[in-house]
C-alpha cells in the first residue's frame, strides 16, 4: 500500500500531462463566464481493436487515482502562465489554483468488462482532464484487450509470461503493459516495478548476458551446496556436474567437451544461488550440442541433492521443433538416469511470439508449456493505438451532439444509461444505450431497439437485463473500492466466457451489437434534423 | 530546472523498473563471486526501422539522468528480497543497498547521431541497468527517427506539431514521445508537461468539444474587447461578429441562418480570451455552411480592433482539398473586404496523418501550413518498437561473444571504438568499427576494411575521420554538460544533412555500411572458430 501511495503521489504530481489545448479552452470558458457549467462527457472507443468484435475496459484504477489526486500546483500555474497571453486575468489563474475533482463524478464500467463501441464508460468531468483520462484508458485497454486476444489462442493451460518492458513505448508504457496484459489473461510479467506497485506476479531467471560472461575458468567462493532436505554434507555442485556431465554426453552421444564449459559454469553459478528454481537458458551456444548436455548435467548433480530444475527456456530458431527435441531428450534421459520428474520439466520459449507463432506454440501436442511474449504484446504491433474519444454529450443539463460531415465522427447525445441484454443460456445478446431518464428495460419483455449502423428496429426479447454502468467516484469520493488486480483478471475471463464463440473469433468475427432505445433514438434524429444546415 | 529536478527524481525512484531477471541474475553473479568484475556491455539494434537505412540516437539524456539518480531504496531491497529465495544470503541484500553508479562509464553517440545498425552507443554498465537503459533508448530512437522521417516528407517549409498524448502508449510514453519527435524535426507539441519538463514549445488551441458546448443562447459576463492598440473604447466583439455575418454571408452566398449560432458563440468566447491569437476550428458541423463563415465574421470583427486572427484548423475529410477551398474564400474575402492579411492566414491540419497522407498535404501547391501529427507519429505504426539490444562484449577484460545458431543474434566481440568516415565532399562514407587498443583510421590514407555482411573486404580512402563515440560519464561523474533539447534538435538536422539522399529515401534506400577493422574481424573470426562446435 505505501508503494501503490508513492504511485499515486507520482500520478498526482502530473497534472500537465495535458494537450495544451484544455488549458486554452479553460480561459476560453472562464471568459465567457462558463467554468463552473455541469457538463457531461462520454469516453469509448469507435470500433474494437485488432479486426476483433471485442475489447476489455481498462485503465479505471489509474484513471481514479489521477481525479483523486489531481491538483495543479504553483509551479503548474506558473508554468500555465508563462505560455498564455500576459494580460490574462489573474482571477484565472487563482482559480486554477482551487481546482480538484471534488465536483467529479465517474460511472463506468467495472475494469475487465467486455466493452463494445459506444458503449464505455461514460465520465462526467471538466475539459481540462480529457487528455489524462484518454491516457490512462486507450492503452490500457488496448493491451488488456491484446493479452485477452493471446489467451484465447493460447487455451487456458499455457503460462503466458509478459516480456516487453524493454521494448515498451516508454518506461510507464511498460508499467501499463504488464498491468493490464495480466488483467487480460496473462499470469505474470517480467516487469519488477509492476509487481512492487501493483502486485503482478513476477518471473525471470536469466539472460544470455549471464551465461557468456562466464568462460569456465571462474572459481566461486563456494561451489558447495547443502542437500535439500538439510542433513547431511555440503556437496560441490560443480564437481557433481563434471561428474554428470560425461555420463549426459555418452548418452546423447556428444564428447565431453562439446559443452562449452563457460556455459556450464553459468548454469554452476545459477543453481547455487537457486537450488530450488534453477531453470536452464538453452541457446547461448548450441542447444544439443551445449545448452542441453550442460542443463542436464547440473540438473541431474542438483537432483542427486534432492533438488528438481523448474524447467529450460529456449529463445532462438524454431522453438516449437526444438521444443519437441528437448522434450525427447528428455524422455530418453529421464528413463536412462531414472529421473521420472525429468520428463515433464516445463518448456518456456521467448523471441518474437505473435498471434500466428503462438497459436503454432498452442497446437495440440506442442511440448511448450511457458511461453513469453513482449514486442508483440506490449507494443500491439497490429493496431497500436485504440482510438479512444471524450465527447461531450451534455452541458446545464441540456444533450449536446456533434454534427459533422464525417459520420463517423458523429456523437450520441444526452446523458444515458447503458444495458447489457442476455438470453436464456446466458449469453450476451447485445447492449443498449437509452437516456438516463428512461425506465431499464425488463427481463422477458419484449422491446424495439435500434442497432447502430442498421436502418431498422429490431424486437428482442432479453432473459436477463444487466447495468452497465457503476458509479465509482460521486462528488469526488470514491463510492466502493476497487477490486484487486487479480479480481479484475478473474471477471474478465468470466466476461470473455459470456461472449458466443462467434463474437470472440479473432478473424472476421460477428459483429455484436449494440443499440439505442426508440427515445435516444429520437433525440438524435431530431437534433440531425435541427443541425446547422 | 527545479521542474527538471523533479522529473529527475521521479525517474530515480523507479530502480525496480527492470525484468526480475536482471536481479535474479544478480544474486547469481553475487553467489560466483563477481559481482566487481569490471563489465562491458554494448546498446544498439540491428536494423534500421520502417524499412529506412538511418536511424537518429536518442535517450541519452534520460539514461544519464537515470544512472546518476539510480538507488535501490528500503522498500525496493524489501520487495526483491520478497520474491527471491527465502535463505538468500543477506549480505547480497546489503549489497544491493550499497549500489549506484559511481563506478559506471559511459560512451555514446551524441543524441541526434546518425546510429547505424552496429553503432549505437556502448555502454559499459552492470546488468542490472539493462532493461531500463532499453526502455530508455529503444523508444525515444524509434520516435526520433519517425520523426525525422515525416519531417524529410514534409520539408523543412511545413510546421510539424506533435499531437498524440491521448494516443500514446502509457503516460511517459506521451512525455518520450514529445520529446524525442521535437528532437527529430518537429516544431512542437500539444504536450503541456513536455513543454513543462523539457522546454518542448508548446502549441494549442480548441477542441471540438469547445464548439458544441455553446448553443449560442449564453450571455458572456463581458463581451467587449479594448483595441489593440489600447487606446480607445471597449467594444462588444459579439455584436462586431453578429454585423460582419451578413456581410460574409452574402460574399458565400449562405444565407445569415446557416452558421451555427452556438459555434459563433464559441469563437467570440475563445477569440475574447485570446484577441491575439485567436484560430477557429472549423469542421464542428460543416465547413464551408458554418465553420468558415463564422470564422470569418469573428476574425473580421477583431480585425477592425486591429487583432489578427493566427489561423484555422481542419480536423476531418479530405484535408488537402478543404484547405484548397478555404484558401480560395480566404483570398477572396481578403480581396472582398480589403484585409490582405487574410489570404495569408496558416491552415492547420490534422486526424490521422500518416507517411502517405503527409506526402499529399506537402506536395506542390498544398495550401496546408501546418499539420498535426498523433497516432501515426508517436505509436509508430509501422513498426511499433525498435529491436534495441544491450550484449556484453567483454568481462574482466576479455572479450566476450554470443555464438548463437542464429547468425543475426551473434554479437561483436571485444571493448571497441567507432569512427566515421566521410568523403572529399563532405557526405559519411561508412562507419567503421575497431578494437578500442587499435590506432585510429587516418584521413586521406587507403584502409582496408571488412563490410558487415559482406564476404569481401573493401579499401576506402576517407577524406576525413571524425570520432563516433564520446564519454559521457566517467566513473559517475557527467564528462561535459549534454547540449540543450533544441541543440540537439538542430544537430540531428546537421546529422541528416551529411547523409547522401540515396540513403535518406524512405522505401528501398541504399544501405549506409557498416564495417569492421582487419584486427576485429579477426577475433571474429578465432572466437567463432573456437566456439564450442
Amino acid at each position: 500500500m505505501a508503494a501503490e501511495a508513492g504511485a499515486e503521489d507520482r500520478a498526482a504530481a502530473r497534472p500537465l500531462l495535458t494537450d495544451l489545448y484544455q488549458a486554452t479552452m479553460a480561459l476560453g470558458y472562464w471568459r465567457a463566464g462558463r467554468a463552473r457549467d455541469a457538463a457531461e462527457f462520454e469516453l469509448y472507443f469507435r470500433r474494437c481493436p485488432f479486426g476483433g468484435a471485442f475489447a476489455l475496459a481498462a485503465g479505471l484504477r489509474d484513471c481514479l487515482r489521477f481525479l483523486r489526486a489531481f491538483r495543479l500546483r504553483d509551479e503548474d500555474v506558473r508554468f500555465l502562465a508563462s505560455v498564455l497571453p500576459p494580460d490574462t486575468d489573474p482571477a484565472f489563474f487563482e482559480h486554477l489554483r482551487t481546482l480538484d475533482c471534488s465536483g467529479v463524478t465517474v460511472q463506468a464500467l467495472p475494469e475487465g468488462s467486455l466493452a463494445f463501441p459506444g458503449v464505455s464508460g461514460p465520465l462526467l468531468l471538466v475539459q481540462l482532464l480529457e487528455t489524462p483520462l484518454l491516457c490512462l484508458v486507450s492503452y490500457a485497454s488496448l493491451v488488456a484487450t491484446n493479452a485477452a486476444r493471446l489467451r484465447l489462442i493460447a487455451g487456458p493451460g499455457k503460462r503466458l509470461l509478459e516480456f516487453g518492458l524493454r521494448r515498451a513505448q516508454g518506461p510507464d508504457g511498460g508499467l501499463t503493459a504488464s498491468t493490464y496484459s495480466y488483467l487480460g489473461g496473462f499470469d505474470g510479467s517480467s516487469n519488477t516495478l509492476a509487481g512492487q506497485l501493483r502486485g503482478v506476479p513476477v518471473a525471470g531467471t536469466l539472460a544470455h548476458s549471464f551465461v557468456t560472461s562466464f568462460s569456465g575458468s571462474e572459481v566461486p567462493p563456494d561451489p558447495t551446496l547443502a542437500p535439500a532436505a538439510g542433513a547431511g554434507p555440503r556437496v560441490d555442485l560443480a564437481a557433481g556436474a563434471a561428474a554428470w556431465l560425461g555420463r549426459v554426453c555418452a548418452h546423447l552421444g556428444l564428447r565431453a567437451q562439446d559443452p562449452h564449459p563457460g556455459e556450464r559454469a553459468a548454469f554452476v553459478a545459477y543453481a547455487l544461488a537457486f537450488p530450488r528454481a534453477f531453470q536452464g537458458l538453452l541457446d547461448s551456444y548450441s542447444v544439443q550440442r551445449s545448452g542441453l548436455p550442460n542443463f542436464l548435467a547440473v540438473a541431474l548433480a542438483l537432483g542427486e541433492l534432492g533438488y528438481r530444475a523448474v524447467g529450460v527456456r529456449l529463445d532462438s530458431g524454431d522453438l516449437l521443433q526444438q521444443a519437441r527435441e528437448v522434450r525427447g531428450v528428455f524422455r530418453s534421459a529421464a528413463a536412462r538416469f531414472q529421473v521420472p520428474w525429468l520428463e515433464l520439466l516445463p518448456i518456456a520459449v521467448s523471441n518474437n511470439v505473435d498471434e500466428e507463432e503462438l497459436a503454432r506454440l498452442s497446437q495440440e501436442g506442442s511440448e511448450v508449456d511457458v511461453i513469453g511474449i513482449g514486442t508483440g504484446l506490449v507494443t500491439c504491433p497490429r493496431q497500436p493505438s485504440l482510438g479512444c474519444v471524450y465527447k461531450l454529450v451534455s452541458v446545464g443539463g441540456q444533450a449536446r451532439m456533434k454534427l459533422t460531415e464525417d459520420p463517423e465522427k458523429q456523437t450520441l447525445p444526452g446523458s444515458k444509461a447503458a444495458f447489457r441484454l442476455l438470453d436464456s443460456e446466458g449469453f450476451l445478446l447485445l447492449d443498449m444505450l437509452q437516456l438516463a431518464e428512461e425506465p431499464p428495460p425488463q427481463a422477458e419483455r419484449e422491446l424495439k431497439v435500434w442497432p447502430l449502423g442498421a436502418r431498422d428496429p429490431r424486437t428482442v426479447r432479453p432473459a436477463r437485463v444487466e447495468p452497465l454502468l457503476r458509479r465509482w467516484l460521486s462528488e469526488g469520493q470514491l463510492c466502493e473500492p476497487l477490486p484487486s488486480l487479480a479480481e479484475s483478471r478473474a471477471f474478465a475471463q468470466w466476461s470473455l466466457s459470456r461472449l458466443r464463440p462467434a463474437h470472440k473469433r479473432l478473424q472476421s468475427p460477428a459483429p455484436y451489437q449494440v443499440a439505442l432505445s426508440e427515445q435516444l433514438r429520437a433525440l438524435v434524429d431530431s437534433l440531425s434534423a435541427g443541425g446547422p444546415v
